[in-house]
């Protein structure tokens, strides 16, 4: 097994923990360690990849911008494509867009090529967190939209305290996350 | 060789022509049609491997935001850490920074972790594009700034016409590109 407890042990002692950050009282979880770290970074992208392996998946979607860094190495060892989900007014295409409140509490937007994803395709959705879930949300509301099936989202972390997780199970979808912070 | 004249003309014939975007005048190049090609993006990827396989490489350092899409799955192949660089304003620990002009005219600012890199790393840079030049200059003058060594600066497209590359030769960085626009 990829994810003994040894491994996820080690995964996360390589998240740097930084206080007050971006806003007073929040405790940031900085994956930037854990890139550096080529162990914890394969051991991250061995437990996706074993996840999905023959499940018939067909795209990765990643979120803007942490979920450029692990969507993209996971479709490639499925043999599969990367799209992106970008913040508003960076994709160059035809777009559809959905909107959502923040983490922090400012209203962002996510927007996907209308060609991103087809109907029937399967899409894994891949980040690197799930705080309130709110760009999760909108991404598989993107997804939908375009006809596509959620197959799940997938994250490093989830901040369970947050219920980002549970307001996405509460609207259907699959989530699944390689650590969890009570 | 995985980059004989059919996969390069298959990576480039990838890869979306927009007319007028962001600006009038502006042809941009988008990468999210390679993205979507299975066959395409993992040339992009075996290429990049091949070529820095067994140099010593250390770490590779991508820029914000799609330099994060080819960033980590070279160090993934390569065995190796990544390390984002990135917008102003984006990473939580102590940073060094710098400034630029951009491509369309607004000036930005790039960060780097001061831990990122270490003094004698040999660092692989990787982006999707060199237009300018500004935003890779700037990120080899922080890995200098931290007392590594940029190995290459590696990018899929290169618009010559633009003269970045030329520039940031000038200062004395490598740089490849799987493709070039004239």
């Amino acid at each position: 097994m990829v994810n003994s407890a040894a491994t996820l042990d080690m995964i996360r002692n390589s998240i740097r923990d930084i206080p007050n950050w971006p806003e007073p009282g929040v405790m940031f979880r900085d994956i930037s360690t854990l890139l550096q770290s080529p162990e914890a970074f394969r051991a991250v992208v061995d437990i996706l990849v074993e996840r999905y392996r023959d499940k018939g998946v067909n795209v990765v979607a990643g979120l803007d911008a942490r979920g450029f860094i692990f969507g993209p190495v996971v479709a490639y060892e499925l043999g599969i494509g990367f799209v992106p989900i970008r913040k508003k007014g960076k994709l160059p295409y035809t777009t559809v867009s959905k909107s959502y409140t923040l983490e922090y509490g400012d209203i962002n937007t996510v927007e996907m090529h209308i060609d991103a994803v087809h109907r029937g395709e399967k899409v894994l959705v891949i980040d690197d967190l799930i705080a309130t879930g709110g760009t999760m949300l909108a991404a598989c509301s993107l997804i939908k939209e375009l006809g596509a099936e959620v197959h799940e989202c997938a994250v490093v972390s989830d901040l369970l305290y947050l219920n980002g997780s549970k307001l996405i199970r509460e609207q259907g979808f699959d989530v699944f996350s390689i650590l969890e912070y009570k």
